[in-house]
């Protein structure tokens, strides 16, 4: 039985950013190899946008390790806000939704978040449910929980407020808000990304509040870099893999990550055990594996997860016909640059020209590439990013802008 | 017509401490003398509290005096704060009302306030009416309208803020309610004391934010001071006279207040006109008037508008009776002294006694009063107000503290 709770929590321990009140977990899991009983794990997500990717998948793959261990996940779509706007007009892309769009994109959710978590271990909540009952009256006693020092002390507010960038009376509900659905959900542990812990706690502070049993625990998750190793995991920044991308696709982006990279991929999204993982990065360092391998074995995985077993292994070869036929060598010599880097200083730089000003005359006369487009600007500065520097048919160079 | 205007403009501005937009109460009263159009003048009372003192009526005359000129009184009952209470915990006064408490207290309302306004152009509103329908969207997109830091600029905000004194994110809502109670009744003119400035304005800011034709005009009063004539009248100060008060404490309890507070209650509260105040100044200056006779006339004046015409003159008969037989004089000589001064200093300086020693043994010996109490304690320091000090039975001196 000790045995049992001790992994268990190892397993939950696994890649966590950080994590309150853990004597809580510790207790909820022990209740449920004992007795049986299940308990509650809270993930909150955005309605506006249901096209999940691979950021996403580390909470997600998470809430199915608490589902092994006895979780019943409230899956909470974060309709109300959704359907009555952002009202400070402040985000330009936060779209106000009807209550069609909300239980559409609710479906298309479903859809991709069953290929992780048990459907059977899910209950699929909407927090207009609750949320509109609360009335005003309600609001105003939601609000009298908190100080508006306390609001002014979350990182973005107070830097808002100290740089003289308006804040909404309005912002400070949101975080009410969403302590208040785990008052009404009843929930037993929180979690979410380490950018939300401000939020994650409001939880245990309203249910104190409200007088609830106990409090949530709140285990918090790293945000994963996207593929640029640099930035979050972002839609709009296109460093993405979207957990509906062709197969094709997602492998091709996999294997375009730095070394760095992949190994925190495989901690945080790959399924293999924490000792596995320890063994292919000992056969990376005393030569007997190439990281090449070991990426594409992270490529199969993934895509494998998202679009069936044996995918994986077909999208390799389709990628290596694809590059096969472009000329595009599997394996090239890598280089790292500083942000900003001058396209003609990086070929300098990646050794396939000898000066700028040679590099300058290929890239007027058509013969420089990054990632197969031809690059027309001389002048052209390249931000952080993985880019196939490419001159003339033969001379390739991967570079990594940091 | 100009003349009428003029002159209806003059009698608003009387004894106001600050008008914003009187541009558009000019031309409310032009179209109200040209067209006979009515207009909406608002004020707020808080319906745990329908026991009106001297210091409400202050903006309740005024209310009357707009009645002249074609205004509709909305006398606005913030009940929906009072029902569900404040829920701060702040002000441990604050009670939650029931609905039916709330109706008993706006006929208690309406009993003293129809004294002074005209029924038939006053209509009653409950603001629980429409801050009820809001409802939690409504309630978001409202505090929308409205930044962090300008809520922080509120002077009492502002100082809490500073001085590290918890503001309830709730607090930050009920001037938008006020607000909003303006946008609902469509309000031209919100009356209402200095001390309400940031309230009153939020109604002009949230008329523009629903996009209301008009913005309201804002007109404010000075607060009036109490009978000692330093603090703010107030219930729980004990320095307040009264709407039903009776006759005689009325009576005596104006002419207990100093000459100068005198003519700041002829300002506020007599409704005889700038001009015969003057004259009564005049007199007052050039020795044909004693202070005591115009204090009367002033006593009379009120007692008369809260009880009926001639019961202010039987009042000034009683008083005068009560005074003769506690051997009391009507006029007596008057001192001002320093705040928390020593009792046995103060019967110095009123020349009651010629030493300290002396006015120690004096009080031991049970020969000293105050407002006709005995004093017990020779260390006794005395606080802001006025008194009547008496030693022995013929003694007598009225202490001014400040």
């Amino acid at each position: 039985m000790e045995e049992k709770i001790k992994e268990a929590l190892a397993e939950i321990q696994r890649g966590t950013a950080e994590i309150i009140d853990i004597e809580r977990i510790e207790k909820l899991l022990r209740n449920y190899f004992e007795n049986g009983e299940n308990f509650y794990v809270k993930v909150g997500f955005d309605p506006t946008a249901p096209d999940l990717h691979l950021g996403h998948t580390v909470l997600i793959q998470k809430m199915a390790t608490f589902q092994k261990f006895g979780a019943i996940v409230q899956f909470l779509i974060g309709d109300f806000t959704a359907t009555i706007g952002d009202p400070t007009g402040k985000s330009e892309t936060r779209k106000i939704l009807s209550e069609e769009q909300v239980l559409k994109n609710a479906e298309t959710y479903k859809e991709q978040v069953f290929k992780i978590l048990d459907p059977e271990k899910t209950e699929v909540k909407f927090n207009s449910k609750w949320l509109k009952e609360l009335g005003t009256g309600g609001l105003i006693s939601l609000a009298s929980n908190l100080t508006v020092a306390r609001m002014l002390e979350r990182d973005d507010f107070s830097k808002r407020y100290s740089s003289n960038t308006p804040i909404a009376v309005s912002e400070f509900i949101y975080p009410l808000l969403q302590g208040y659905d785990s008052v009404a959900m009843g929930t037993d542990i929180e979690l979410g990304g380490t950018d939300q812990k401000f939020n994650l706690l409001m939880g245990r502070t309203l249910q104190k509040a409200y007088n609830c049993k106990k409090q949530q625990a709140v285990l918090m998750m790293p945000i994963l870099e996207g593929l640029d190793g640099v930035q979050k995991m972002s839609k709009s920044l296109g460093n993405y893999i979207g957990v509906t991308d062709q197969p094709n696709d997602m492998f091709g982006k996999t294997l375009s990550i730095s070394d760095d990279l992949m190994w925190r991929y495989y901690e945080l999204l790959s399924s293999k055990s924490l000792k596995d993982i320890e063994n292919l990065k000992n056969g990376v360092k005393n030569g007997t594996l190439h990281p090449k391998v070991v990426k594409e074995e992270l490529a199969i995985e993934i895509v494998d997860r998202y679009h069936g077993a044996g995918v994986g292994i077909k999208a390799k070869t389709e990628f290596e016909k694809v590059f096969a036929k472009k000329d595009i060598p599997t394996d090239m010599p890598e280089f790292e640059m500083e942000n900003g880097i001058w396209i003609c200083q990086a070929l300098v730089d990646a050794k396939l020209v000898n000066s700028t000003s040679q590099a300058r005359r290929d890239v007027k006369a058509n013969a420089v590439s990054i990632n197969q487009e031809k690059v027309k600007n001389e002048k052209l500065n390249l931000e952080a990013g993985e880019y196939i520097l490419q001159k003339g048919k033969k001379s390739f160079a991967k570079i990594i802008i940091k």
